[in-house]
């Protein structure tokens, strides 16, 4: 059995345990997740009773084919409204819909098409089904963990292939590294940076989401990388910071202390282990030597075919972990004006220690 | 007074012509449209009474405040719904929202928000204010003409120096001559690329949106380009074939039918003009030429702050075009299994000639 078609059994018994006879998936992603189709229009119908079909518009007949062997195919540029008739037509009395994707537009022209096809006869009821395919993808299977591992790899492959040319060096800007980070990702076989590449040097390392700009590297300012890889439409998501030419003793003692609280946070991943309480661990850290207010959010998120998605690892967040899990362990602390460090991996959570996907070493370098 | 403040004027009209007192404008185009914040979070809750608020979290404050310095600001995590809160304390009896922008749990967690706010008082109404910006925003004013005008230019720019370089040789592959041009876009200036660019030879250019592979440049063959650059956050959109060192007759014909085509839709772009008819202009050469079942799309549509945007050019359109209206025009014949011609421009209508603002020539290059 096909991955696509493990991950819609399981969505499949979702459906039947609440009471729905089908279910439309409209985020893409979703459908990607659950079909394996990379095109930019497409939606699922799944059904209990197994005759799922798989619609698109006429550009992507030759792709579903190719991507979506296994499942009925409907061709259609209205392609939502279409699959909609045809739930009417295999019978349906009550269809999920996902609520926090669809549009108020959308969901009345749902609303109409299922009246007009229902001709008379019964109109199924629309119910949500919530994040039911989000919170199926936060446990990755061993297809998408190997996709993270290479899109984790090319990130650091990227990053020591700069090292070592010594791209990274006083006089070159913000702007220039990151471009050329990009570039490297992309040569090494990325479809794409994960998110827009973050280089901060100087006082800018001091702004969490600092964009690049025309600051030069200098000699004894710190230089924070986050960025990552997309492969397989996964993505990596790693941070390191740097020093250039040599490290002052603030400088070692701020990266001591980040990479105290981020050995602390992984060491806290584990089955059954509740985010806020993860978060804690590393955070304590960095209340305990006097810099909590330095460190101004979460410790890390829920990564795959997107870059932020379930779990949310934070004060805010709510949950346990779960074998399977792809998570990120991101703390940083940031004294403005001067400079900020964050260090993050991209993790597995197992039933043993997590596993570490990006491999770069979180030794201080000074390069 | 600023471009942004013009456009709410206007936006301030519609809203009290429809018996609006506030609009909550969340689509985040419009609100950079109608605010110039170019943040990743941000909402604008639109009053007629002139007591305009713009929300965003707390990584904006400063960008709200040099981005926006003339509406008052209100940083909050969750944003829509606190704009929301506030629309109720300022007074509203009836509130438009985009019904085309907004999630259905996003309107729930809205009608919650205001029942709650109203405390017992009057709940106001919620009413869709449809496309009202994104039909504001089809007419282009100076500021937009003029961003576009440079996106294009960098285009042109893009070509010309890949060309005059010999970047375009056989034995490339269409990867390596899209990544090139790619990155000649962002070294020129360009934001990123406008969408993943085209770049299709031989059978290849018979597919209308062929992605670039590793198939080889070859003397005798097509070369199709489509491209734009994003600046200012507008982007441009051109398509030109070439033909790689030798032409063949068949290549010539279907290349002086196509340029027949688009010069002949180019001269239908008037104020006043109904879109089908546009669209008619150019299909019936290609039409009268025995070719109408080998153009298989639209001849055109809108850009600006999206690819895609309004208006639509083609059989299925409707509506006439206005001063103002950046388009694009580009029909195409597809030869399945030999090879395809597309020519586009970017052009902005206006009441004499169209304004074509992508210089590069449109004479068969024989490179």
């Amino acid at each position: 059995m096909s991955r696509a078609r493990e991950r819609r059994e399981v969505l499949r018994a979702t459906a039947a345990e609440r009471g729905l006879d089908s279910v439309l998936v409209t985020n893409l992603l979703n459908v990607r997740y659950l079909t394996g189709f990379t095109g930019s229009n497409g939606a699922l119908l799944l059904r209990v009773d197994g005759r799922d079909l798989f619609g698109t518009d006429g550009r992507y007949t030759t792709q579903a084919g190719v991507q979506v062997p296994d499942v009925e195919l409907l061709v259609d540029r209205a392609t939502v409204p279409a699959l909609a008739r045809e739930a009417v037509r295999r019978g349906s009395g009550r269809i999920g819909y996902e609520s926090h994707d669809l549009t108020v537009d959308g969901l009345h022209g749902l609303e109409r098409v299922l009246a007009d096809a229902a001709a008379g006869g019964p109109v199924p009821e629309l119910a949500s089904v919530r994040r039911a395919v989000e919170a199926q993808r936060a446990v990755k299977d061993a297809d998408e963990v190997e996709s993270l591992r290479r899109a984790c790899a090319v990130a650091d492959q990227a990053l020591a292939e700069l090292a070592a040319e010594g791209a990274l060096r006083p006089g070159r800007t913000e702007l220039e590294v990151g471009r050329e980070l990009d570039a490297r990702m992309l040569a090494l076989g990325a479809e794409a940076p994960s998110f827009e590449t973050i280089v901060a040097t100087g006082a800018n390392s001091a702004i969490p989401h600092h964009r690049p700009d025309r600051t030069e590297l200098r000699p004894g300012d710190f230089l924070k990388l986050d960025f990552g890889a997309t492969v397989e439409g996964y993505h990596s998501d790693m941070t390191r910071t740097l020093v250039l030419a040599r490290a002052a003793d603030w400088q070692r003692e701020v990266y001591a202390l980040v990479a105290e609280s981020q050995a602390a946070g992984r060491a806290a991943l584990a089955v059954g282990a509740d985010v806020v309480a993860v978060d804690a661990a590393a955070r304590d850290v960095i209340v305990a030597a006097g810099h909590g207010e330095h460190f101004t959010h979460g410790l890390g998120h829920g990564v795959g075919l997107e870059i932020h998605e379930a779990p949310g690892i934070g004060q805010q967040g709510a949950g346990t972990l779960a074998a399977g899990m792809a998570v990120t362990v991101e703390p940083g602390v940031y004294l403005p004006g001067h400079g900020g460090v964050r260090i993050e991996d991209t993790l597995i959570v197992t039933d043993d220690a997590p596993e570490l996907l990006t491999l770069t070493s979180k030794e201080l370098l000074v390069l």
